[in-house]
């Protein structure tokens, strides 16, 4: 059991969860809290280069070469960073996590979820967030958001992007105790005001047990 | 059905298996045989980039990273690498391959042998080796061969490498038809002798069938 919060954002490119997560970092630190920020892949010197690995490699990268990278870079970040910082009692918030393989790698690219989902279980041991906010916008909008800066993962087309976004939506289905929806169409404001009722809310509950 | 041979070279540090595996490729081309050569981890550019991050890497490495590293290698080397050369006819020798994840973050590291193994065929696909040769010295003979100029990897400590020691021995007993040992001690002729009867027993068996 640990002391802090964990926090992932989600959501596919162009949804809004990086200002978020840095607008809920703000407001958690004005509050108090002891929060720290992180993303995946590449959040530590290590992760980094797996990172650069799989955003700017020009050959063709296999899917399951792709899978095990991203499990590489989960592995060491869960315990070298994420797990030390909860159990400190800080807040961790974590932009992409568990969440992100089974909708890109499971739903977009077609691998094994259950395979996937094992498979991200060994690398967590058992660490899963407390709370996921899962930004969801139509394909259309994230690729207009999006625009022409691409690396690898971004340029994989429009079909692929709304395979991820049809892949979160089933997700969070599957899992609504733990991820929360949130209509990432409105205004930088309204977005935010839903996400900070949803993070307080944990926080209650949490202290509350 | 691949059409070439697929062989596989394992052993500690110092066991004398890469000067075996260049004697090996030397021999067999002026056999006339289309021979590739090629190692694990880091064959490819993309390889590449993960031995150094394995290798040089100062931080802690955590052992399930370490882990889902060196099968992102692999499976980006038996996709793009290894398969089609055994498509091709061509006889491929590589430097190291699943058994040294068994021997090394199995019976050295101690994580879970079951799902090393498991994990292994998710990278590979089935493309076991049609022959390992396994080169077995003694721990006492590989640190002394190896010297002082030692990566990450070799510089684990004697007790580590008596580890994996035994672990190439218990594959290599519970695989008897795949790996054949080798007396890695004798000199590096008497050595070559005994490769090149197996490898030349396999060919022949392969043709036979």
């Amino acid at each position: 059991m640990t002391k802090g919060y964990f926090i992932t954002f989600e959501g596919i490119d162009g949804s809004g969860k990086t200002t978020q997560l840095e607008l809920a970092e703000k407001f958690l630190k004005e509050k108090g809290y002891d929060v720290v920020t992180t993303r995946e892949p590449g959040a530590l010197e290590i992760g980094e280069k797996i990172r650069n690995i799989l955003l700017n490699y020009n050959g063709v990268v296999s899917d399951k070469c792709e899978m095990f990278l991203f499990l590489a870079d989960r592995a060491q970040h869960v315990e070298t960073f994420i797990k030390p910082a909860l159990e400190s009692g800080k807040i961790v918030l974590c932009d992409r996590y568990t969440d992100s393989t089974i909708a890109y790698q499971g739903y977009a690219r077609g691998q094994d979820i259950e395979l996937l989902m094992k498979l991200n279980n060994i690398a967590i041991r058992g660490l899963l967030p407390d709370l996921t906010l899962l930004y969801d916008i139509p394909t259309e909008i994230s690729q207009q958001r999006i625009g022409k800066e691409k690396d690898r993962m971004e340029s994989s087309g429009i079909i692929f992007h709304e395979k991820v976004h049809q892949g979160y939506l089933t997700i969070q289905k599957e899992n609504p105790a733990r991820i929360k929806k949130i209509d990432g169409t409105k205004s930088i404001d309204e977005v935010f005001e839903e996400t900070k009722k949803i993070i307080l809310q944990l926080i209650q509950e949490k202290r509350g047990v």
